[in-house]
């Protein structure tokens, strides 16, 4: 069985749940959807949790609810207008009223809020579903077993629930489950971080064990680069989830760190596609990789600076690592990479860590207690990493990077194979970040 | 003014200490030159340093001394008898035979007798000098201003010393002046560790400000490989101080540490040269680089380990490069190089840190303590280090040495660039060692 989520966009309108129908009843693989709230129509529209959150600070505010409430059943009554929905639309209507009868103090009233654009969302598909002759069920969160700590907005998935979910294998209709929140033990509505219908997804294939993760949202895959620094950037067509995990952190905003767990660990490949063209192939997420390439992606990020110490015979000194984390620690600086030398340690961090205050006490205390000879401070560097499993195998994939970097004169300040072996990270100064990117581009995705 | 310092095997001999005669008549700029002890004529020759070590230890228990007098009785004479100053052999005698005669408490007996092999070789070379018709002089090191701490075997010059030190310039005379010892503030005969005579000359050089200090063996110079790896590989012409420091830490036996600083501050540059074939280039050590060599030399050393550590999100732990720092020092393990992901952190430690019982100590606190996910250990790598001041501005140099280990399917376990930026390190297997070596012999000096 597969598993398919549908993002914001593909419920956004009527016209985008008829896609989304078109899409589950084309593969009768499709048993369990998970859906989003309705988000974006067009560039200037509302998500329909934010309204939902809007409308939560005016409940809380005092302030008058009309408006808002206005705003959010035209949302909902459009849809079901749309899809010739018209009995459902006293129930959406009641549900979205009767949040403000919620009680304030309550921890999970917030959550209960933003859960209702999936909700609804759910109750809207499976309701079309029906009406067009699908099998289909609605199950809320959890009576799909999503049983999750008591983290408001925070929530955490227990390890129990896979027990029940694991159930859900036997029903025979395919199941439109609201993405984005779970039940605690108490029954209350908790929901995950923000974007968290990803990680609905992700816990519910898991648990189901799918052998597919379909997740349909407005774009055609991942790019293998940004599309701001090279035009028409080829799609991505395998990645493994290491990969997409180094990328993510590296600079692409795709998916959460949280979506992406849960089906990694259960070696449950995941497929991005295009609600608006699934035809297309997308870009899939494997445990382990079956296309060559040498480079599958090239992300960068900004904001670095390097701090170089040096200090004679720095390396003979067997408490000098251990003091010089002991004073980042202390000062809240977070590392990202390190290089040593016989007489040099350096290290790279985020310029966030280093306001002035934070870099006049890290001089003084790298002075004073470690008694280093010198510091220097590199600012404005940027990290274009590029990332591929293949890099752990050959070598030669280095070799043509820097090769390639060379022949357009840019000057690498740091080279580093990352720890985990699947990305090369370039540390360049901000001003050629966006050449490094288009050259690293152009040697390994044009021929 | 130009500093000379002949190696013990330029002094073995009457022959050598003519050729010694030769070099320094030849250059009216060499006005100071410090000697070693006489060392060996031939593969199975013993040093005279060891002939008075020997000396030191049968006195020292009690044996009869006759024998271990005479062999070094013998090796003067032969050295006097060579060069026609038999006037000198009753002083030598005398000098080697009085040895017996210390008092064996004194903190500084051993450190008086291994001494005296440089104050003989000194003493024989300033007679042969001035009997030849060169303006000599002999000078001990205590005259030379040479003050040392009193810490026997490992004597460090006093920051005061060069005070006087600058005063030899006002010599008239060519000065003999025998390497290896000082004297402290009491008067007493103090050595620097083993192979100090080069300290000694660099110590000088420095300190009267030489244009150069000509460093005198029974090599053309420092070979850029291994000549064990590669077959006759070529001498280096130049390569600074900062290049060779590097080289002697990945590998290079070449020149103490302590024997490049005073002139490497001092900006002296050093030239080494052979005794034998003086009308060779040599290999000088310069304190900034003239000649445009994308590699300077190759080193490599086996016997190192990478401990590799994975624990999720282990980044976003600000105490964990302190604790795991903690732990490395309280087992007393050093490391040598760390590179660091998301969710990993790989050290580099030679394999002599590790034995069994640390390793499982290590094992135990990483899970007890950092509570890791997973600790791989992987053993027998050596790391070839590629040296060149150019690599921090070239980044091409990377580029060519990876493409030249992957056509020879040489996998790099990993790439790192040093802290100090003029030396690429590159970590294989032992099995591959020397076919890296050869290869980036092969990529970087033979067209």
């Amino acid at each position: 069985m597969k598993l398919a989520k549908f993002g914001g966009s593909s419920l956004a309108s009527g016209e985008q749940i008829r896609k989304v129908f078109g899409i589950v009843k084309s593969d009768p693989l499709r048993k369990i959807v998970v859906v989003s709230a309705p988000g974006k129509r067009f560039e200037s529209d509302i998500k329909v949790t934010d309204l939902l959150d809007a409308y939560y600070q005016d409940y809380k505010n005092g302030k008058n609810l009309v408006p808002i409430q206005t705003t959010l059943l035209d949302r909902f009554e459009e849809i079901c207008d749309e899809l010739e929905l018209s009995e459902l639309k006293q129930f959406l209507s009641e549900k979205v009223i009767s949040l403000a009868l919620l009680n304030l103090h309550n921890r999970f009233v917030y959550d209960k809020f933003l859960s209702t654009g999936e909700e609804c969302s759910a109750l809207i598909v499976s309701s079309y579903f029906k009406k067009n002759g699908l099998n289909a069920k609605f199950l809320s969160p959890k009576d799909a077993g999503i049983l999750v700590s008591s983290d408001p907005c925070e929530a955490k998935l227990l390890p129990i629930a896979y027990n029940k979910i694991a159930g859900l294998v036997k029903y025979p209709e395919i199941l439109i489950i609201p993405g984005f929140y779970g039940a605690t033990l108490n029954g209350e509505v908790c929901t995950f971080s923000r974007g968290g219908s990803d990680i609905t997804g992700a816990i519910l294939a898991a648990g189901v064990k799918a052998e597919m993760y379909e997740n349909f949202t407005d774009v055609d895959g991942i790019y293998s680069v940004n599309p701001n620094v090279v035009e028409n950037p080829v799609i991505i067509e395998e990645v493994t989830y290491r990969e997409m995990r180094e990328l993510s952190f590296a600079g692409f905003s795709v998916l959460h760190e949280e979506a992406l767990i849960p089906a990694a660990r259960a070696g449950v490949p995941m497929l991005l596609k295009n609600t608006n063209h699934p035809e297309l192939p997308g870009t899939q997420i494997v445990p382990n990789w079956t296309i060559d390439m040498p480079v599958v992606g090239i992300a960068s990020s900004r904001g670095y600076v390097i701090i170089k110490i040096t200090k004679y015979m720095l390396y003979r000194d067997i408490s000098f690592g251990r003091r010089f984390f002991e004073i980042l620690e202390k000062l809240g600086i977070r590392f990202e990479a390190i290089t040593t030398g016989i007489d040099d340690m350096s290290i790279l961090v985020r310029d966030k860590y280093l306001s002035a205050p934070i870099q006049e006490a890290l001089s003084d205390d790298l002075k004073e207690i470690l008694q280093v000879d010198d510091i220097v401070i590199v600012k404005n560097l940027a990290v274009v990493t590029a990332v591929s499993e293949e890099i752990r195998q050959q070598t030669h994939i280095t070799g043509r990077a820097t090769l390639a970097l060379a022949r357009k004169n840019i000057k690498i300040e740091t080279l580093m194979q990352g720890a985990s072996e699947v990305s090369l990270l370039f540390i360049v100064k901000e001003e050629v970040e966006n050449e490094t990117v288009r050259s690293l581009y152009e040697e390994f995705f044009e021929d």
